[in-house]
């Protein structure tokens, strides 16, 4: 088995995606930061207010969704046609979820685009609280759902 | 208590920090990859000619660390002075361990930086392993250590 | 009315464009900076031999139009096919009026592309005169005309 | 009088700061946009809830005075100390006031920061109005103060 | 004759292809790098190992490709399909020779993306032998393939 | 001998120069176009106007020498104190060179900022003139003088 991004030399390529279809690609991501009590309740009450560390993460998610391929070397420059991001709250877990949903019109998948937005926007939260908490974890960054292209779809179970 | 990153009326700012002491800057973080059982060995053949995915990942971080500033809104631009990687494989588990260690003369510390680098170095993996697997998981991405600045050393335990 | 947008919590999207139709797109904006007597005719004795502030602007306005959608956090990436820059000199005034026209072929308009070129190109002209005038003024930057998409033709009247 | 940034044959160069010295500077600039009464009250009602209109341009803000360099050709890379961001709001006459104010301790003066960060946060409240409002002006986009450096201190009357 | 970049007032001008046809592009771009014998071995000792040297210059020729239209102003935004690299090492003259051959359907040529690709990937050997090594020399930067287009067929003969 | 920009490993990383001495830094660098007869007389022809292909050069190789650190993996991100270009035109061999000189206050050296300009400036020159002749030639790529640093000074011979 040949990994597609090198090539019959083992050296990294942008694998070309020209001669393949254009379809409706759509990729939806998650990840979570687990954060202490005292940094959930910063975040909370100003939520009450004006949610100001989520809204920026969530700016921070869309435009690091559109940088993905400055980010990661082996990733096609994209038009991507759509973003939009999720949190939910865990109160109990004193933790953040966030989903990135990235759509696009195009030959190759949106997958790094929506888990690039991800990072982005959970390491935005990690920057914004790290006053009160150094020792948050980002973890349960994964796929979601995958449709369109020639792989097909792909949805986690 | 009130978040550094909101001013008094919870806008997002970035913090000045004019006024504080240039001292030197370390920070290490860390993150992990699972990947199927295919993928990993998939890597390991390679690494054996070249290493071309987790060399492909190394610049990777070290580039995305360099881009910290533009990814996170409210991040201060600085001159970091080296970045180092390492990555340990744990073949039970079928992952790859990424550490990132960023260093700065400065006034702000570099923990986003050594962050950063990590998760990018990551999501790399994950793009140059996705046509194998697209169930791997991004997880436990932490600071491990800090030191210099007027907090402090931070250790994780 | 619900600001497109805006999701239904209000958190910022970047609206999708996928169902949108493919047309010709063309924006026009303009703008203008007033500066001091002094400065004016600084501009015009280089103009005389090289125009070197005015070309400056020129290709800033350029480079800055392709930039839009790092700056503005909802516009979509888009590959535009043509800029055009022109600058009319109104020696009363002692003002430069600079206009970007912007073409595309897309499912969305380049009117930020337009804008966005308008105010890189004032900026670049401030900051090549500034060492003789800091009081110059920009102000007027407006959208001229489009054309192309659902919401059809505009001119600023 | 020579023109700072252009050479003794014209060219574009960007001045040679070294021999300068290191001196606290501050920048404050602003700016106005002048929408419609629907575009205006569209915003003030999100407000009410988020006000995620004004927190993109805010942010935006900030990430386009840390861009100053890249867009604007002869602008010196420094690494601000420091950004914040006010609006202001004038009911009567459906317009929004912009101010941003930069730090930095460092050889070159950070006015082209605040007069970028100032447009680029109007071209997002541009873009996130333009589907209810296409003729909105921006406009007065001025040094309001600078402080620091050989030419000393700037008010603007 | 007339060039295409510069208006009638010979200002600079993004050429508009909107009126052209889609095509298949492909070009090809090489460059050489002589180098001191001890340089050289340096990166051929590694290369027995890994090959550090480069496989960095390898990633980035692609990375640099992809960043062509940020670097040069009449330049297009364009979404290539593919980009590979291949080195060739002449043991005789202590030289590297750099091949980028880039992919895109669209309305224009991506002759400047294989040329950006060579000259970053060669400039990349450079930095990373520069500590052995000052007076190395970057050369015979040439197109020596390119297809598709109303320009047609051309090679480098 | 071991190369400095790799680690035990063999690993790329960015060289930790925070032990470093802060000296003025000089490098300047230069490069040739070789261009066909009709080419160089369009440019000629402009110059006598405007000379707007060599100022598009002269911009584009000053901003390029501020995006080294994001093209070249291994360099460090560095505050430039000053940029200037100087092109020579020879009428016999149909020829530009192009020098670029940079200033830097710092930790490590512009060597790598000086020729990044240089190709990038030259690289415009090529697209600018790329419609007349596709078989122009960039070479003698080369530091010409660098001060400053434990390395001491540099001159080409």
């Amino acid at each position: 088995m040949q990994l597609s991004h090198l090539d019959e030399n083992n050296r990294p390529k942008m694998v070309n995606v020209a001669e393949k279809e254009i379809s409706s690609r759509l990729a939806r991501a998650s990840g979570v930061i687990k954060v202490s009590q005292e940094a959930f309740h910063a975040v909370k009450a100003k939520a009450v207010k004006k949610g100001a560390v989520l809204e920026t993460a969530v700016i921070a998610a869309i435009m690091g969704a559109k940088k993905t391929s400055e980010l990661i070397p082996m990733c096609h420059p994209l038009n991507i046609s759509g973003v939009e991001v999720d949190i939910e709250e865990d109160e109990k877990m004193c933790a953040f979820k966030l989903f990135v949903s990235v759509k696009c019109e195009g030959k190759t998948g949106v997958e790094m685009e929506a888990l690039s937005g991800v990072s982005i926007g959970l390491l935005t939260i990690y920057d914004m609280l790290k006053a009160i908490d150094k020792s948050m974890e980002i973890s349960n960054i994964v796929l979601e759902h995958k449709k369109g292209g020639k792989s097909g779809e792909f949805k986690r179970v």
